[in-house]
C-alpha cells in the first residue's frame, strides 16, 4: 500500500463527517457566471494600483509577523462602518478575519460549541449550519414563512422558548434576498436568552438601516457581522468583520489563531477602504438591475422572490435541477440552493443580466 | 448600560474559556527582536518586487472568489517538497491554509474533537493544547527526557498504550530545538493507533531527513506539517501546509471554510516559492549562527540545549522572568517559555546576536 491508496474509509475520521461532501458551488467555465453573489465589476484602476503599492511596502517586511490585533485595519473598518450607519465606532467595537466565514467559526467558538445550541430561520445561508457542524454546535433550524419572509413574532416566541446559545437572524436573507425591519430585530432581540447574530453580508444592497444602530441598546446579545466580498467586490480578498460591544472583541481573542490575518491581507483590505467611494458606486446599480430583472421574470411568467440583495431567488420550475442544467446549456451558471422550483440568480453586469433573461425564455419550466 | 460597559463576565462565553488570556508573545518595540523564532533576514528585493507584481494582476480579479482549493499553489508546494526530500509528490498529496496553525485546527476538527484525545510530549508548541482546546479535544500531556529530548522507546510504549486519536511529534521541536531522527519517528507511527502529526516547522534548519520519507509506509497515520513562516521569511504571509495521502486532503476538505485562501495569499507564496533559493540561502547561514550562538553562551557558563532549528533554549536562570526583564532593560527582546530557569533566543542577524550575546553578561544567573 503507498499514500495514493489509502482510502478515506481507512482513515479515523470523525463519525459525524463520514458521508459528507465538501461544500462549495460547482466551478465551471461558463460565459455568464451569476452563481456566487460575487459583485460582477471589477476593482477599478487606482483600486488595483493601490493594493499592488501596499503589497510591494508590506512585502518588504513579509519575514516579520503581522500586527496579530490588525488594529489599523479596524480603525478604518469603524471609520467606514461608524460613517455608512450612523453609529460612533472605534477599532474596539470591530474584529475581522479570513471571510464572514472565520467570523462565525470564532463567534460559536466562543459562544457555541459542544452542549450548546444554534438556531436559525430555513431556507438561510448554508454555511451556519455547516459552521455549528464543524465547531460541534447543536444546530436548531426554525421556520420562515412560505414566502420565505420571517415572521419576526412567531420567531420571537420561538427564540424566547427555546435556550438557543446562539440565533443567527440574516438582513437581507440568503438566498431569499428578504430583510428585516429594526422593530423585527429587535422583537427577537428583547427575548434571546444568548447571543444574536445578525448577519449582514448583503447590508449595503438594501435601503434598510443597519442592526448596527440597535448595539447600545442590546450590547451583551447583539453581533453584527458583516463582508468585503460583495459590495466592496473584494470576495478574493477575503475580509469578513463583525461590530459588537468591545466584550464580545475580547471574547473572540481567545478563541482566534494568532496572527490569523497577513500583512497582505490588512494592507490589501485598507487599500480597498481608501477606494469605498468608487467601489460602493456599483451597489446602486446592482440595485437597479436586481430591480429590472425582478420586473422581467415577472414579466415572463416567473415568480421572484422579493429581493433587497444582489441576487434574487425565482421559481417555479417542476424540476429545478433540470432547468439548472438548462441554464448551463446556454451559456449561464445560476445557483441550485436546493429549495424545490427554485433557483437563484446573482445579479451581473447588464449584459450579463440580459443574457440570463434570453436564456430564462429556453429552459423547461 | 451602553456597548462599552458589558464586560467580558457579563457575556455568555463557554465557561472553559473563562479567566484564560489571548495567546501570544509581547509586540514590544525593542531594537532587537529576538522572541518569534523570524527570520531575520527580509526577502530579497526580486522575491518584493515578484510578490507585488503577483498582487497587481490578481488585484483586478479581487471581486471574484479564489480558487477554492489552491490547486496551482499545492503544485508548487509539492515541486519544492519533493525537491528538498526525494520523495514524488503531486498537489494530491498537499494541502495549504493561513499559517500551520490553520492547518493544525483542521487536523484536529477532522480527527479529534469533543470525545478524542490528542497527545504532545511537552515542553513542545505551546499551540497544540491550545488548539486542542479550540476544537474540543482532550489535552493528554506525555513528558521527555530531564534533557528535553525525546525518549523514542518510552513513547512509542506510551503511545501504544494510549487511545491518543492524534499525536503530535515536533522536529525539531519548538522551544527545546531537538530534532527526532527516522527511526525514532517510526517506532511512534509503528503503534500509534490514529493520526500521527510530525510538525515540520524549523525542518529546513535541521540536517535530519523530513518524515515525509515514511509517507508511504504510514500513509493512513502520517501527516507532516510545515510552515513557510520560517526558512522562507514568509512569518507576514501566513502560509501553512502539510504533507500526506490524498485521503487526508480529502478529509480536511469536509471540514475547511471554503475560500479560506485567499488570492493574495495564493499568489504571493507561489511568488515566494520561485525565490526559494534565495531565500532558502538564510538557511545555512542561520545555522552557522546557531552554532555559534550556542558556543558562546557555552563560554559564558550558560547551558545551552542542543538545537536543530532556528532558536537556543538556554539555562540556567534563577529567575527566568528577572533575567528576560533584563534582556528587555538591554535592548534585547527574547522568549520566556515557561520553563522554570530557562529562556528562548531566536536567531537573528550576526549583529543581533552580539547584542544578545553582550546583553548575556550583563542579565541576573
Amino acid at each position: 500500500m503507498t499514500a495514493d491508496d489509502v482510502t478515506l474509509a481507512q482513515l479515523p475520521l470523525r463519525e459525524d463527517l463520514r458521508g459528507r461532501s465538501p461544500y462549495g458551488a460547482p466551478q465551471l467555465d461558463v460565459p455568464v457566471r451569476l452563481n456566487t453573489n460575487e459583485n460582477p465589476y471589477p476593482p477599478p484602476d487606482e483600486l488595483v494600483a493601490d493594493v499592488a503599492d501596499a503589497a510591494r511596502r508590506v512585502a518588504a517586511q513579509l519575514h516579520r509577523y503581522p500586527d496579530r490585533d490588525a488594529v489599523g485595519l479596524r480603525q478604518d473598518l469603524a471609520a467606514y462602518l461608524s460613517e455608512s450607519t450612523d453609529v460612533p465606532l472605534t477599532e474596539r467595537n470591530l474584529w475581522a478575519a479570513n471571510g464572514s466565514n472565520e467570523i462565525l467559526q470564532q463567534l460559536l467558538q466562543a459562544f457555541g460549541g459542544p452542549g450548546r445550541t444554534a438556531l436559525g430561520f430555513e431556507p438561510s445561508y448554508s454555511m451556519h449550519p455547516i459552521i455549528a457542524a464543524g465547531t460541534r454546535t447543536e444546530w436548531v433550524p426554525a421556520p420562515r414563512r412560505d414566502d420565505f419572509s420571517l415572521d419576526t413574532d412567531q420567531a420571537a416566541d420561538l427564540v424566547a422558548r427555546s435556550a438557543a446559545d446562539v440565533v443567527f437572524l440574516t438582513s437581507p436573507n440568503n438566498p431569499t434576498g428578504g430583510s428585516v425591519p429594526l422593530d423585527g430585530l429587535e422583537s427577537v432581540l428583547r427575548v434571546a436568552p444568548g447571543i444574536v447574530v445578525v448577519d449582514e453580508a448583503y447590508a449595503e444592497f438594501s435601503a434598510r438601516p443597519s442592526a448596527v444602530r440597535l448595539l447600545d441598546d442590546y450590547p451583551a446579545k447583539l453581533v453584527v457581522s458583516r463582508t468585503m466580498s460583495k459590495a466592496f467586490a473584494f470576495a478574493g480578498g477575503r475580509l469578513g468583520y463583525l461590530a459588537a460591544a468591545p466584550a464580545v472583541v475580547d471574547a473572540l481573542q481567545l478563541v482566534r489563531l494568532p496572527y490569523h490575518l497577513s500583512v497582505l491581507t490588512q494592507a490589501a483590505a485598507r487599500a480597498a477602504l481608501r477606494h469605498a467611494d468608487a467601489t460602493l458606486a456599483s451597489v446602486a446599480t446592482l440595485a437597479a438591475e436586481r430591480d429590472r430583472v425582478m420586473e422581467s421574470l415577472l414579466g415572463l411568467g416567473f415568480t421572484p422572490v422579493p429581493s433587497d440583495a444582489n441576487f434574487v431567488l425565482f421559481g417555479r420550475f417542476s424540476d429545478a435541477a433540470a432547468a439548472w442544467q438548462a441554464y448551463v446549456d446556454n451559456g449561464v451558471l445560476i445557483r441550485d440552493v436546493g429549495i424545490a422550483g427554485h433557483l437563484r440568480v446573482s445579479i451581473g453586469t447588464p449584459e450579463e443580466n440580459d443574457a440570463f433573461l434570453t436564456a430564462s425564455k429556453e429552459v423547461p419550466r
